[in-house]
């Protein structure tokens, strides 16, 4: 089909949607190293994961082995509410930029949580559903996370306790009240209804919180409460294997029009964007079918690939959680006080900290002012108001198009635009008030959090 | 095709878009009144209004006769980057509901204006760009206009001013920051800069704005700059004139699977959403081809349908726009603090008034926190977190739906779906907390701002 008929959307046929994930371990030679007993040092068994998680969720976390793994029959049909979601071509932002380049983005922010966070939410709600159980727990930062399980779990007839960053939680009031539209409780973490949020109440007074603090008190209520399980939005591996739908759409939607992308970008937190977005296009490059270049964009406060270390490390504040080998910052990272939005956990998926350490993927970090800057220019052409994490993957996209524009190749890149900036008005406005710093740790500060990395032989 | 093939969404291909807008005028054996001169009564001439409105504007609110005109290519271009939108079937709420009713909604709130509003803003804008103007200027209340036309004037590196009530300017601050986002300037009405408001605020010191107050000041501002005019987002001919695309996608989105409805049911506040999603069926009912139940839904706290008089009234407080004959209830009404969201205008869209004066269609008026009970079991089982004007619609739906579950007809439902409520979080935590209360006026009051009403032979 010639280039200008393209359309502006690419949407697939409800037909066309996946019927299964793919699971991109399967065609990694290096497997991602195993999570680890905190105390044992020994690989965590199903057994001990499943006092933690669902059942059918441990089995997909511990599944280095099938390719495809099939999505259920209820999970397609709540996908269907709203995926397929469309592959847009930048026409508008192309033109402005003046580049050569063919700019694609997947845009997840069409559904109400307005993030990916739906496809791995209603996910971990079903299979929490299927085993009988009464709700579930978890944490949120930015609320996207929160969000989309609140709606889940609404959809399953779960109860869903949130704790929330206690400084998103007094920030985005906003955020907290979409999650009790769709009947969740939310508590500010830390809290005093856990053992572990009095210890940190206690040791650090007035503290703001953290993800790492929040997921303790999460994993804690879940461990205590008979019928309830704690879920996790990103990181894990069956995170990684529900948002393969991302990528697995995006490649047919490509497909479609006989589009072979060059490049492909993606902001990264904990990685679940980003991994479910490439990973059939790194199936194809593991097993040597094709190449492209993947790009990983974090924030410059928080930049887990970039100068991180590669090594097990806790998984959250209060050391429940088993150990992760991954790209991390120590688990007593948090990023400073300015940096606005989400992308803000200190460790990196084990998936993508495998691949980048194999050289698979490369990473760049971006400054938070430059990320906004993109952000609106974005916003002004293309008409959707992206949230200041999927602005990382623009920025990277726009500087990407301009070096284009400078040698003349017509790359096609393709990114992901993971939801919308609705709830991040705040952001905005500290940036148009010139109120809006950046800041990039030290190595100094840096090498301080590496210091208490756990020894694991 | 049989019933079970209809997907969760039906989306039209690009080539299936509308390529004209309808304009049921040329349908109607009753026209609309036409608007006269506030001080000579006498029609206002296409000279008159082109002060105030760009001139191809002018022609398109005057034009009772072409059935079809022709939507300009880069209009087109854009629409491309958000429509066609999506008609939903509404398989979960059926299933929720127990209703052996077919229920679609028509969704408008994918983009980032985040409703309807941004299919007249981008045509406005664009013949104001194409008039070689500099800039426009209007009013918003709750928002969606303003964001929307702000979005659209960004687009055409059009200037941008608007007036926003200035209780809105407040409890939103994240509205006017998305405004901001897109470039437009931001005034709270009554301001200081203009004469109208400077009298307002002189006679009612402390006055928190109304939607007929900031018209009047925006027009006084369009009149008074070379290079700029005024733009107004819904009530107008030409307005719903623009948003015919949405009943046009709707009707072929049904047609493509030949569906035919029974009802179709639309929130009405100037009249712009539900006279766009009509207007084709209504040409249908008009020449005789086919009969359908439509539907306004009006706030009870603002109820020119179903209270007020078909007469000619002031459009604007600062009676500088021209007169309309219109269902009003005064141009002095301003709906009850309590009322959350839009919907507040004081009058109807002239179209929608002829046609429910003729019997063409019927209104209904409810209440708030029956509209915002609506929106929590549709976001719940939807994914959609629909706007609190929206709502009304949901609302009705759900009632009728519910009706047909104790007469076991399988009627087929339409409604409109305008937009989200991303904005409308401070209602929402109202409602949750039992804050939110119901506010109907009474008899004596309506007829207070009746009394009021201009004497027109």
């Amino acid at each position: 089909m010639s280039e200008n008929k393209i359309p502006y959307k690419i949407y697939l046929e409800e037909s066309e949607m996946p019927k299964a994930w793919y699971n991109v371990r399967a065609d990694m030679k290096n497997k991602p190293a195993p999570l680890l007993n905190p105390g044992t040092h020994e690989p965590m068994t199903a057994e001990e994961l499943g006092g933690v998680f669902c059942a059918d969720l441990v089995a997909q976390e511990l599944d280095n082995d099938n390719a495809y793994i099939e999505i259920p029959e209820e999970i397609r049909e709540f996908y269907k509410m709203y995926r397929p979601s469309p592959l847009v071509r930048a026409y508008c932002l192309e033109e402005k930029l003046g580049t050569p380049a063919k700019i694609y983005y997947k845009f997840e922010g069409n559904n109400t949580s307005g993030s990916h966070k739906l496809n791995s939410a209603i996910a971990q709600a079903y299979y929490a559903k299927k085993q009988g159980l009464k709700g579930v727990t978890t944490e949120t930062g930015a609320g996207q996370w929160g969000t989309a399980l609140s709606m889940a779990c609404s959809y399953f007839g779960l109860d869903c306790k949130v704790y929330m960053v206690k400084v998103s939680y007094e920030q985005k009031p906003f955020r907290r009240e979409v999650m009790r539209v769709y009947g969740a409780s939310v508590t500010p973490s830390p809290s005093m209804e856990t053992e572990i949020g009095k210890k940190i109440n206690a040791e650090h007074p007035g503290t703001t919180g953290s993800l790492g603090c929040a997921i303790s008190e999460a994993v804690e209520v879940a461990v205590k409460n008979p019928g309830y399980r704690y879920v996790l939005g990103s990181v894990l591996n069956q995170v990684l294997l529900h948002q393969s739908v991302i990528g697995l759409e995006t490649k047919a939607a490509l497909d479609k029009y006989g589009i072979k992308p060059d490049m492909i970008i993606g902001c990264a937190g904990g990685g679940s964007n980003l991994g479910g977005l490439i990973s059939p296009f790194m199936g194809e490059k593991l097993r040597g079918e094709a190449d492209y270049e993947i790009i990983a964009v974090e924030p410059a406060s928080c930049p887990s690939f970039t100068r991180g270390v590669y090594a097990y490390d806790f998984a959250d504040t209060g050391m429940v959680c088993p150990l992760a080998k991954m790209y991390t910052l120590g688990s007593d990272f948090i990023p400073s006080a300015n940096h606005a939005g989400g992308l803000r956990y200190h460790g990196m998926s084990p998936i993508l900290s495998q691949l980048y350490d194999d050289g698979l993927m490369k990473a760049v970090s971006v400054e938070q002012t430059k990320v906004f800057e993109a952000a609106e220019q974005f916003a002004r052409v293309e008409g959707i108001l992206p949230a200041p994490e999927s602005s990382h993957a623009i920025r990277v996209a726009i500087d990407e198009a301009l070096k284009c524009k400078e040698t003349g190749e017509e790359k096609t890149i393709v990114f992901g635009l993971t939801g919308t900036g609705y709830f991040d008005m705040v952001a905005y406005e500290k940036f148009h008030d010139g109120k809006m710093d950046d800041y990039i740790p030290t190595d100094e500060e840096l090498e301080k959090y590496r210091a208490k990395l756990p020894k694991v032989d």
